[in-house]
């Protein structure tokens, strides 16, 4: 077997093959379906109109918030989403279902080759007395991104996007009833490959799930609760053998793969009694991301301008975190002439900043904060939310962080307020979409 | 919550860690149990003297050799090994059972997190009609690097290799019987975290277990059987936006998390008709492994000596391959002084080489191809075992590989026969372990 004679260059061939992954996420192309390269019937999209609906019958009950089974994060709701994909036919019809376990052969990929990706959301209950998601486009958009990554079938975002709705729909009403205002539940999508064959080829079968789970909630207060600790973020910087991502790599995406090889330092970090780890990257000690979350600074530039910066996504290291993306939009048309909305104390009130995007180091954040220009520094994600952070350890050196607003910064406390005010409906926003509730039959 | 005062330096960090996770896996701590850090009953160790044995009532019948279904490689023997281990208790009883599928959660931690690390194992049909498993303790071994690497618990690696011995004496009788000399069975031993919280923490419930699978023999021609190609693989080098392994990363564990992102780079190089990728790193375009196999090149230098030469394993990149490591040996042993071994024709008898572990790049392959100096290359591993390179694609030019032996490079060639009289027998050996067969009761 010789290889063709004409070959693409080098370096058009993963553009090339991300090219034919979105040409397969095609809206039009997937809903008619699209072709499997043989010649033979087209395959199927992913087709959320088709849902199969089957309830339970053995309905659970409902955990008390902030409750030791809700920090176990064991307990999800009735019902979940699957979808099944194969090579051959493409996806099945989906189907709403009881809650339950999977059966998997031992053979399957993606317990051996970590052929999976997921999304993490949250579904919110307003003070409106309302459901909704935030920004669920930009993380079906993501699922995709992910998904091509790791060798999973392509889809329609927007497919997804309504199956996740739906679950909502149906599960939300219950499980995160009227009376829970300003609490939410985590939802995650997830997919993964159940390909029978252990050989290590392309997934030949896949399944999409969709699950809504209890998560703590560490902005609420709830009498005979578990109580919540809730300093600033101690954060430990990791060493130069323990690396998240790398340039060529995938730390862009959400897959399994950027997550369990990052549990050792994880763990180390809290057995020492730090929250998460700084993850640094190269001789620079370029500054990526903290945790599982997005790293945000606010300090003065020696010239004067004050700046709120963050990692950039041009060299796909670090994650293109929904709250990242909001936060940076929100700073950009909010803060850009400073902030001192009706009815804000003087002492609330914000001078306005520059936001950058631009590659920085552990160098220029010391130096900052020896100079006295760091302001104040923030984690950014869906699980912990806005997290203020009052300290970094960094080669034998605790770095103090500033939290001018007693347990946060004052940016990162605004801007979490009006997060806030959108995702539970304060705030008239196109970023958060309501879920229109299903009223299911008594069971 | 302040860290403790008396902080170890960063650079501990991670030796610390390892240093931990080295002594929970002392074999006279793990057999008599290890205390769980909160000062209760001590965790139980991995031991396989226990296992519990359960045969199955429902016998499959066993493929042909080469024929379809053992293309597909889906097909495993009546029998598998599990052990289950928890955070409270340490490692449960292992037992031998009916192989079948597995019940998973949803919120199963291998299924998001890539919580997951595997070996690639073979069991031969001696020519002297014994079953051999070929230095099973640097796998089993090399397993508790990876688990370590992944943050899956530790074990003695001598009660893993008693364990897939153990399933080998079952199964080999019947799967790999008499009669199928020189042929083998895929031994595929497996970690995977099955906790049910969906919280990116470190795994408190894990499962080990060991399966035997059908994977097609390139080496046996079958009257009958799908017909096997067999040229020199040709290889597609990648590119900088795809890279494998990273100085800091977990290139040299067998993760799933090295496997699954590097489908979509192999399954572009398939379509445009190469069988592997391989991988570059760096701006030097080092050389580091083809496909999921270590990378071997023969060549003369500049001053004249002829050398073998693959990539070493001190920065962690490339994977501690066990047929890389036996064919380092050997080349050690054997090629010093050049090989004439008795019989041997003079055309197959060999210069003495040198044996150098060293990064190397594109740079000088492409020199030395130019210079007429490249005499041969090879990539090495259990599941691809010896295999002849005879093209490497590299920035639009095809590079070609010399083939002196027709098929394979004369020193491939040779290695591969050493190696394959240890595995099947003809050459007594301490690396070719036996496996005492067990007559099971029939069915």
């Amino acid at each position: 077997m010789s290889p063709p004679q004409a070959l693409p260059t080098a370096s058009s061939l993963t553009d090339a093959g991300i090219a034919h992954a979105a040409t397969n996420s095609n809206t039009t192309t997937m809903k008619n379906g699209s072709s499997n390269g043989n010649g033979a019937s087209p395959l199927a999209g992913l087709d959320a109109s088709k849902i199969a609906v089957t309830l339970t019958s053995n309905p659970r009950s409902v955990p008390e918030p902030n409750s030791p089974e809700v920090f176990a994060q064991k307990t999800c709701t009735d019902h979940m989403i699957t979808a099944s994909w194969d090579a051959e036919r493409g996806w099945h019809t989906p189907e709403l279902k009881p809650y339950g376990p999977f059966s998997l052969m031992p053979t399957a990929s993606c317990l051996h080759y970590a052929t999976e990706c997921f999304e993490g959301m949250k579904l919110y209950r307003g003070w409106d007395g309302r459901l909704r998601l935030f920004r669920p486009d930009r993380n079906t958009n993501r699922l995709l991104t992910s998904a091509q990554r790791i060798a999973l079938p392509a889809f329609e975002p927007s497919e997804v996007a309504k199956l996740i709705a739906k679950l909502c729909a149906v599960d939300g009403p219950k499980w995160l009833p009227k009376g829970r205002e300003g609490q939410f539940l985590y939802v995650r999508p997830t997919m993964i490959a159940d390909d029978e064959a252990l050989g290590v080829n392309m997934p030949r079968r896949a399944m999409l799930f969709v699950i809504l789970c209890f998560f703590p909630n560490l902005d609420v207060s709830v009498p005979g609760a578990v109580e919540i600790k809730k300093p600033g973020l101690k954060l430990l910087a990791s060493r130069d053998d323990m690396v998240r991502a790398w340039p060529g790599g995938f730390g862009y995406a959400k897959l399994g793969a950027n997550y369990g090889p990052s549990l050792i330092a994880q763990g180390e970090a809290r057995s020492m009694g730090y929250d998460q780890v700084l993850w640094l990257l190269g001789k620079e000690c370029d500054v990526t991301e903290a945790g599982a979350s997005n790293f945000f600074v606010v300090w003065r530039t020696k010239e004067g301008q004050l700046q709120l910066v963050t990692a950039p996504l041009d060299e796909r290291i670090i994650l293109d975190g929904v709250t990242r993306r909001s936060v940076l939009e929100l700073a950009r048309t909010r803060l850009i002439s400073g902030w001192a909305g009706a009815g804000v104390p003087e002492d609330e009130q914000l001078e306005p900043v520059e936001v950058v995007e631009r590659k920085f180091n552990m160098g220029e954040l010391l130096e900052a904060v020896d100079e006295g220009r760091l302001i104040e520094a923030f984690a950014a994600g869906t699980a912990f939310f806005i997290a203020p952070i009052s300290l970094i350890h960094f080669r034998s050196r605790d770095i103090e962080i500033p939290l001018a607003a007693g347990d946060s910064g004052k940016y990162a406390k605004t801007i979490k307020t009006w997060l806030k005010n959108i995702m539970y409906g304060k705030e008239s926003h196109e970023w958060g979409v309501v879920i229109q509730e299903e009223t299911i039959a008594p069971q």
